[in-house]
């Protein structure tokens, strides 16, 4: 595949462009000094809040709920994870309320914004998201990445690995599905690109569970792109 | 209805934010010039080509067509009115395509990129076009228009002034209607919004159409805010 023909970048964006798990643990610690709470493991209760991500996205996909977005898999997950930790006794409606959009202001990996800096002047650049649209654009709006447009998993009802967004994705944009790169950290959202004739970018990113993580700590195919930073996919796409 | 409330600011683009009329009638003085072609009113042929737009969405309402993106309405109008310029001759199918993009390279009017600066200092700002993600994104790369998202007829399959667009806008963001503005130099279209309980803002635009308006020289309904810039939208917004 040619990565000449590419027009449109598409980004998976937690874990590939902001870093969760860091941005997560600090706002805890910051919510603990300021409170002050009891001393927990932001960094465990940030592992552990994004692990109700996937099996809440799976009653989504299995039809045991209708679509839900993420920001309501993040909120009933949180109020689990609070009993958990000892916290729910501590921490009111209002503040759980601010304490789910932390998912909203998230930080990028330092490499992202001079990356994508210099990606946007040739590309256009557009998230392909299980987030919501609302916590997309906040937290580009706050981080300065410089997405054209948001594509999330509202948009499609769908959430990836699904064809659905995917397909949803190079229709929306009216392009061949080689005129699109997807850039991700993640093996199978790359691969399942692939099978319906994007183009791929992998950018590693072995810290971004800590110690749960246990895979993607290396391109599992021959990617178009592999590379360490967004700033390595600049420079592989010639800008 | 309290503007206080609002997080979200959607504008309409072709005639609020964006010139068509001047634009595409400055690219075809160009392209006469360039090749050269015989002489024609470009103002006319501006306001030709896009008197298809609105016979062409109806088609696509009525359900005489399928879905059909606005990029393939005006390419279909082109055609047209090419043979009504007596220009179909000159002007070969490669040509036929870089003139189509025009409709992606339209100039803002001038009180835009200055008001929107402003108002994104603390509102999301969003498309509500009749646009495709492509053209729309394109366009705002190119006049550095700073908008969050875009949110195109192509992501609800119905064009303004369908329901079905501003109810897809608010379930897309999640958030109360009146916490979402819809900003427009049109009555009819603000008429839909406040009817789907969004706020509204009137931009004066008694220029769009030329010498074909006949209609929007004012403000039909107390909208929320009316004015004649987007500087005087950040005025009465409070940024």
């Amino acid at each position: 595949m040619n990565i000449k023909n590419v027009k449109v970048l598409l980004f998976d964006t937690f874990g590939t462009v902001v870093d969760w798990r860091g941005s997560i643990s600090r706002k805890g610690a910051a919510l603990a000094h300021e409170k002050p709470l009891p001393d927990v493991d932001w960094d465990a209760f940030a592992r552990a809040w994004r692990a109700g991500y996937r099996p809440g996205m799976a009653r989504v996909q299995s039809g045991e709920l209708p679509w839900t977005s993420i920001d309501a898999i993040h909120r009933e997950r949180l109020d689990q994870i609070l009993v958990e930790f000892s916290l729910d006794k501590k921490i009111g409606e209002e503040e759980r309320q601010l304490m789910n959009l932390w998912w909203h202001q998230l930080d990028p990996w330092p490499d992202c914004v001079p990356g994508l800096a210099r990606l946007q002047t040739k590309y256009l650049l557009g998230t392909l998201s299980n987030g919501s649209i609302i916590g997309l654009s906040s937290m580009a709006k706050r981080a300065r990445l410089p997405w054209d447009f948001i594509f999330s998993s509202d948009v499609f009802k769908a959430y990836k690995r699904d064809a659905a967004v995917y397909l949803g994705a190079i229709e929306l944009l009216g392009l061949n599905p080689n005129e699109i790169m997807l850039v991700a950290a993640h093996n199978d959202d790359l691969g399942a690109a692939r099978s319906h004739g994007m183009l791929t970018a992998y950018i590693n990113r072995p810290y971004e569970y800590g110690v749960d993580q246990t895979r993607d700590f290396n391109s599992e195919e021959n990617w178009e792109v592999i590379t360490d930073t967004m700033e390595g996919l600049a420079d592989s796409m010639g800008v």
